[in-house]
């Protein structure tokens, strides 16, 4: 393989030829594919089906606490949910606290009561001139969304092969009182699938805050979402890496099932600090008289332990590994030596991050779409939907069938190709 | 019977003795009875266990729009339950919202949204120096927990047979710009069972408030929630009433299933203008990716229409009635024509309101404590916890057992007597 910057300009052209011959096949098609969201497919959601009969008609419906799930009560969720979802957060029942159905309304409502009654006795956000998250860059949309919306400045922090570049980090959350906040996904991370090194872990518990409400949110979303089982990422349990660096307050743990049993059916969780937990259920006592238990009931009966989970997720994990598998292979196969992209090869979690060269993400992404294959917007993996490089995408293969990703794979590289080709004889 | 008030020294002391020998009585009874909460009973919970068959491993878990519930979309509900708990609200799927498991989390959220980004472009409640909220009294303890959580000022208004007093909701309304809101329990209100007359709801319609942002917060509980077969209240549509006068952006209407399925487990919704839901689900989008579709599509096929939810709660109703009816032909047996305490008897609803001679509630519930009967703390049903009179008491009679009520309620006469009696002696 010729990489493309070593082409001749009339090479560049007669290649762009081929290319765009290719691609009008391809556009013929009327191919209608869509790798743009870390959406489960039917098989994985088929998975979970037996969670409709673990409750039926004749079924205890009694807690361990003995309380009647069906009715009123326990507002920080029955003791053998926090089992479990303590076991998938590796932490202890008295640290966490079981939510609705999702974890991003948990990471909503925590930004949303720091806003209005600030973190423990701290001024309330609303009240000060300007408060700033850090956000490792490519990441978790829907992240960047809420500080948007809330109107807190977003500061990128680019990620490295072993999590947010800490010497940044460090800086800005010892210097600037007014970072409150940093969006973490420390294990197979949206969208790079990047688990953080002990080293990072350990300064993250390490750092010396300006702000004394400083606090980390720590997305654990794909703990239990491995791809192999020989082959799995481990990441250093961070609350208890606080405590031991004396700060036992600085991080909220976020989990939920939504890709273990049912997106949007599942149970959420916080995970924290017992004096963090005081604090969230002062408020949460005004917000509600308590989460679905019947549904976290439901959960426990299906799955029963951590083992059951894991067990669980290796059906999830036989699903998703020749997805995966497939689009690595077909960037290998079509992109290796070109230089005109980079990608990631994630042991877990749902993504695929893709770097083109500078100047083409958008230009790519707009060619697959208009041959009928929706990815993820270009820009979305940035604050403010703005990639400065313009070159970050995130593929999701999940939703797919493994053909279906196959035909998308081949468009995507077509895509990146001629758009580079493109690129290169503008400057040329 | 001879009053109270009427009896000499002698006559009342002669009572006193005789009522603590049967309040003695009832003491070494070692009593153990809860008529504090409106949390049905386990009978209730058992007539919707068919719930828990009607979705299973085999089942279509499809809705109408043909997106697969178990997986991630629908940002505001399925059309089918929003058909379902439009026909409960009494308007059309373009002005309702469906949200997770709990209405009084929807209203937390409304106003925690009015707070940090104001209503439909007005300036967050958060950035003025004084907000108001008229409070009906008697009215809900958690109603008034969330405005007092936000250190909105709360304003006690009188309830009439009617309703609020409209002429003082008019007149702060009209006349104070810091006054955003008011809490409605429209029907069978809680505790006092009253339904607002078509007078006092054509008067809320045809407000005309200072603060563009001002939203009447119609708490819609218990719509359904009648007592008899034959003689129901029925209140005008709010959302109409306001359309007519000119104020269709004015009422935020509540409701939920919780007294319907399960408390805890069952599905809540908001009914606006479409203007409203507009600008509410601006914020949702960032809040949360979707509610817990599944749990919408199993309420929708347990329930089936508003026919199946009114036959399903005429099978509360055969439950509740004799609970209602024991308590109210104890208090007339024991206390009518004594003067010493007036109470309601709804049609519909929850509670029965009671109020004792002025400063003997808080007296009156510490001695029903005392012999093994928790009611809901004397003072929870006005704002702050403060009832001037220190009279009103809530009677909450769904959860015991009729027989548990009969004599639940037999102490809880006994003590408004005692209480009673000894408020006489101090001031004869």
């Amino acid at each position: 393989m010729k990489a493309y910057k070593d082409m001749s300009k009339a090479e560049l052209l007669a290649l762009k030829d081929e290319l765009e011959k290719e691609y009008q096949a391809f556009k013929d098609r009327g191919l209608k594919l869509d790798m743009s969201r870390g959406k489960p497919s039917k098989e994985q959601l088929d998975l979970s089906m037996g969670m409709m009969d673990v409750l039926h008609s004749g079924a205890e419906l009694t807690c361990q606490q003995g309380v009647d799930c069906r009715n009123y009560g326990v507002l920080d969720g029955i003791k053998e949910a926090k089992e479990l979802l303590g076991a998938i957060s590796e932490v202890d029942v008295d640290k966490i606290i079981i939510y609705g159905n999702s974890s991003l309304n948990v990471m909503y409502d925590t930004v949303s009561r720091s806003m209005t009654h600030g973190v423990m006795g701290n001024t309330p956000w609303c009240k000060l001139d300007k408060v700033k998250f850090l956000c490792p860059v490519p990441g978790y949309d829907r992240h960047f969304a809420i500080t948007e919306h809330f109107g807190i400045e977003m500061i990128n922090i680019p990620m490295t092969s072993e999590g947010p570049d800490m010497d940044l980090v460090e800086k800005y959350v010892s210097e600037d009182e007014a970072v409150k906040g940093i969006w973490c996904v420390p294990k197979y991370s949206n969208p790079q699938g990047i688990s953080y090194s002990d080293e990072t872990v350990r300064r993250f518990a390490a750092l010396k805050p300006a702000a004394k409400d400083f606090r980390i949110y720590w997305d654990n979303a794909y703990s239990v979402h491995h791809l192999y089982d020989d082959d799995q990422d481990v990441v250093l349990e961070i609350l208890d890496e606080c405590e031991k660096a004396g700060n036992p307050d600085m991080v909220y743990k976020f989990t939920s099932t939504s890709k273990i049993s049912f997106p949007g059916s599942g149970i959420a969780a916080i995970a924290t600090s017992p004096a963090n937990i005081a604090e969230i259920k002062k408020q949460m006592t005004i917000q509600t008289i308590g989460h679905d238990k019947v549904n976290q009931l439901r959960h426990v009966r299906f799955f029963k332990n951590l083992d059951g989970v894991h067990e669980h997720m290796r059906k999830h994990a036989a699903i998703m590994r020749p997805k995966f598998e497939i689009v690595l292979k077909t960037l290998e196969d079509a992109l290796g030596g070109l230089g005109i992209g980079q990608w990631t090869t994630p042991k877990g979690g749902y993504f695929i991050s893709f770097d083109s060269m500078k100047g083409c993400a958008k230009a790519i992404v707009a060619k697959a779409a208009d041959a009928g294959v929706v990815m993820t917007n270009a820009g979305a993996t940035f604050p403010y939907g703005k990639d400065p490089d313009d070159s970050n995408i995130r593929i999701a293969p999940s939703f797919p069938t493994v053909d279906e990703l196959g035909i998308a794979a081949q468009l995507f590289v077509l895509c990146v190709k001629l758009v580079s080709v493109e690129k290169l004889l503008e400057t040329i």
